[in-house]
């Protein structure tokens, strides 16, 4: 029923985006569902791993043309309802960066247009190694003016602008090259690379992520001196939390930290 | 005569310097042509793409020094000469990245000094695999300090700055996997493969491009919050062209657009 | 006895951290030896170029734990202690980025923490290419946020998000193509390997490395226009030096130039 399927293993949240129809595109209740998420996962202590994956044969194909194309049929040619549109998609897409959790994109298929830019604004993507990424609404007349915020902070200038102006493909090894992904892996262990990374990530002290995520894209926006005052008051306050403070004793001890990993703040 | 030449094919202009004993160096009189060229494309609606090309051994090997020794003769020193030569090279750089058009380096030979400076501002950069690029000033006692600033947006910063204190030469493979250049091909094949790229460029809505392309750079510079809000207005006035609306129809109804592409606005 | 070794050949300054049971741990004492080599290099002008390297198995291995536990016995529970320990840090890191002269990382073993983040503050970094690179305080429960400004800007970010957020270690190839380090070479080779590239920047004009390298960090972080008249007055300041007239003079007439190469100003 849903359109986006949430299951929770431990400290892992798995959001799956199931309207294979649309290829998952992100239409007004696509994009109301995660949100709706997002502002779940904001205070949610006990989810450290949200990952993000596409049900059907896509990832993504971003915005939902045929709901945009309606649109029109309003006094104003549609103009404040792409507004909003936007304004939404843009909820989400820095949503995801302002979240305590470390978000990973499981991505196959194609992840085009948004689809591209949602895969931008994870923190991290693991996709399998046949997946398309582009944004190629330059090949409908509709430049992807806003999913290139989010590609031009993941890749080098001249190739985001190559993708951007021939709506050409790019495939998975190359966009890991890049900075688009971490990984790209062979299809059929997509689903167990992208699980045992966040594992991985959940298995350490939730505080200290969950300090140091959001901080990292708010450091990156700060001129040099800025970015090390800022970071500085924010791993004093890591080293204030009780787990850390074992965390560092277990370490000169040479011995396993006895956390409670409980998010102590 | 003239040492810029220009033809059109279609939507492409085609822009050759041509000063081939002088290796094409930026001298006064190659800059004022390049201004007059780009002052000349910023309004004109019939070029949606420009290639930039030197003829002769080489792409570009920066600037005159033979001018620029030349005009030491005058009373200080020269100074008031090298700061208008700078105003106008600078001008020239970020009057490319101006453009509504997309501009396409066609590299061979050397790219060096400001000559990769060029490279680093075009929007996108085809060079043929021999291609030696250098910002190697610094041989002659002059740091390439204005060429680094495109050089340094275009590629990781280490990489940028061992060029720049040791004059080595970079590789054009190499500054396909950097960043500096799209594509690295082999010699004979460097004009057909940089026209194809035009070409597939041109045939897209123009309209589109144009709204783009000059964005893209802008909300580089931007926080992110800005860049969404910047590009959202963007997309928005791309939405409400007329060949848009036609190309999103046609999307939907599984048809081929039927457009005006004469720029719509 | 000292802890950090200096031996000047020409005009390149050894550093060398010699601490080796704590693996070259940057505690207080290493902190204020670096500083004061900063400090003494700043006004130096008989040193061109600094190499920075570890004694023993590894090159750093960051902060010092041991001495971090202890300051937590104070009243306050050791937060004015790591307040004063983080800008003391900070000071060391951007240090090595204001000072005139090219400081190049001579990398093996482990380079970790805030080893990495020093890798990651010098100009230019050779590595043995059986180095590990990580940000793994995560492990301990203190995510690297100090670290993480400095490869933040070496590296794309979702490769740093990775590396601060599972604390696994990147290898010396990879940490090339990426931007940490400028190349990655067979271990035994690595401190030839180093010298030679310090020599081939040590052989240029100082002033003109002197007056290029702090401006290359200065302009990073302008919007392009204001980084075009910043380095535009670098550029003609660069212009007018004794050595640099006689340099361009040489060039035109294709001769070796006569440089003093005395930083004449």
């Amino acid at each position: 029923m849903t359109i986006l399927k949430r299951h929770d293993t431990g400290a892992i949240a798995h959001l799956t985006m199931d309207m294979p129809t649309t290829l998952n595109a992100l239409s007004d209740e696509m994009l109301a569902a995660l949100q709706a998420q997002i502002e779940s996962l904001m205070t949610d202590t006990t989810v450290r791993v949200v990952i993000l994956s596409g049900a059907g044969k896509a990832f993504c194909a971003g915005h939902d043309i045929k709901q945009m194309n309606a649109a029109r049929a309003s006094a104003d040619g549609g103009k404040s309802a792409f507004q909003d549109l936007f304004a939404r998609c843009t909820a989400v897409m820095t949503g995801l960066q302002n979240l305590p959790q470390v978000v990973i994109a499981q991505v196959h298929g194609i992840a085009t247009a948004a689809g591209c830019q949602l895969v931008a604004s994870c923190d991290l993507a693991v996709a399998a190694d046949d997946t398309k990424f582009g944004v190629n609404g330059v090949n409908i007349g509709l430049f992807c003016s806003t999913p290139m915020v989010a590609l031009s902070r993941n890749i080098p200038r001249k190739h985001a602008l190559e993708m951007l102006t021939t709506g050409d493909f790019m495939t998975a090894p190359r966009a890991a090259e890049l900075g688009l992904i971490n990984h790209a892996v062979p299809s059929p262990q997509l689903e167990a690379e992208t699980l045992q990374l966040a594992t991985t990530i959940a298995n350490k002290l939730g505080a200290a992520v969950r300090i140091g995520k959001p901080a990292f894209y708010q450091q990156l926006q700060m001129p040099l001196d800025q970015a090390y005052a800022f970071t500085s008051e924010v791993i004093v306050e890591n080293l204030l939390q009780q787990d850390t403070i074992e965390g560092m004793m277990a370490f000169a001890e040479k011995r396993q930290p006895n956390w409670k990993n409980d998010y102590n703040f």
